[in-house]
């Protein structure tokens, strides 16, 4: 099932005990539409607060409930903030996250004097003006294959720290500044790592030349802050 | 002032007991600013759930503080939904309602088989398949100067309901479907009047001539239901 949801009222996507969750929501309802437990898997487990346009899972059952059914099932269960944009029956070995060959993320910036208003709950706000062309600039070196250490959440024990980005594209329309990145492997927030780096060159806080070196260092301590989950949006996954 | 708010948390835009209203919230936090009761003139009284892009606000003071100082601590003070985009000095005989020239409405619908999600706060969900090329064809008979009493609300007891209407722009986007109308007063709930009758045109419920005809009848139970105040957004007031 491809899914979208707006992570604002959520813990996350993975199921725990501290709140509410996409995946603790979606089995619930799927329990009840199938009447027995079902235990589903996510493309990646997104944040609290963030959100997604098209993240994708998987579950197995010997329901025989066609999946349009069960989509439409569903949305009328979910909680306005959760839609089930598609359905299908997949081959019995498809795993959401295993499978996935890479997937696309976007970071939205409100980037004004004035606060965000009707978009407030999926943009960062950054007051301090951005000049795109520096972002652009110094998101060059981002594409390709390459050891993201630098980007990788402090703490992180993932030993294999190389992914490759296959693109990093910046556009601005009015106050509105989209960061794509479309990559085979996150590290554990890696694009909100990279965008808060972007940031500091794009308010000027940092040479652009900074940013450029921060792949070659491997180190999480020379990178800028974290982004904030309400920016980040899961669009696409590919299998 | 011009502000705008999302209006889903509000009884309205008018003072009432039944519900915090958009002009309560206002009056109170500026009256915490200036330190004395301030009353706020509206262009007009948008109702419960109903939106704003650029509604217009005056009131009079004996404070020096200046406007951009007063927006400043406004918008630090207001709660998220309410942002005072822009506020300057004018003249004392200024009345935000009866020195208004023309308005502009906006009315969106969400028009697909799922329902929307980012926008639902924004946006008519309208499942059956709207025609926009009827509706166009429809639209065209409001703009100029008539006598929309079919188009007033039910039980309204304005004498003179002749209205100027300077267009009427219907445009799609994807999903979304845009009205524009503006015109040099609007009756009560005649936007979502004209837009529920657009809509049974639109989903073929309706033949075209019989939305045209609406004006020249002249009465409000031929015309279709009102639309809800859901996709309803005052977008600018014109002086």
């Amino acid at each position: 099932m491809v899914l979208a949801y707006e992570g604002t009222n959520y813990a996350g996507f993975q199921r725990q005990s501290n709140g509410p969750t996409i995946q603790g929501v979606l089995e619930d309802k799927l329990g009840m539409i199938l009447n027995c437990k079902v235990n589903i898997i996510g493309s990646g487990r997104t944040d609290a607060g963030v959100h997604a346009g098209g993240q994708v899972v998987n579950f197995k059952t010997v329901n025989q409930l066609p999946a349009v059914k069960i989509q439409k099932a569903l949305n009328s269960l979910l909680p306005e903030d959760i839609l089930i944009r598609s359905a299908e029956e997949t081959v019995l070995d498809f795993h959401a996250r295993y499978s996935a060959k890479n997937k696309t993320y976007s970071y939205n910036i409100y980037n004004d004097e004035l606060r965000p208003l009707f978009n407030r709950n999926f943009v960062y706000y950054c007051r301090h003006q951005l000049d795109l062309e520096r972002m652009k600039n110094a998101a060059v070196v981002l594409v390709g294959r390459h050891d993201f250490k630098s980007f990788q959440a402090a703490g992180s024990i993932v030993s294999n720290t190389i992914r490759t980005i296959h693109f990093c594209q910046l556009h601005q329309a009015g106050f509105l500044v989209t960061i794509l990145i479309n990559a085979d492997g996150f590290l554990y927030h890696m694009v909100r790592n990279i965008v808060g780096s972007l940031i500091l060159v794009g308010s000027g806080k940092w040479p652009i030349e900074k940013f450029k070196s921060l792949i070659d260092k491997k180190d999480r301590t020379l990178a800028g802050p974290t982004a904030p989950a309400i920016g980040l949006c899961l669009e696409e996954v590919f299998y």
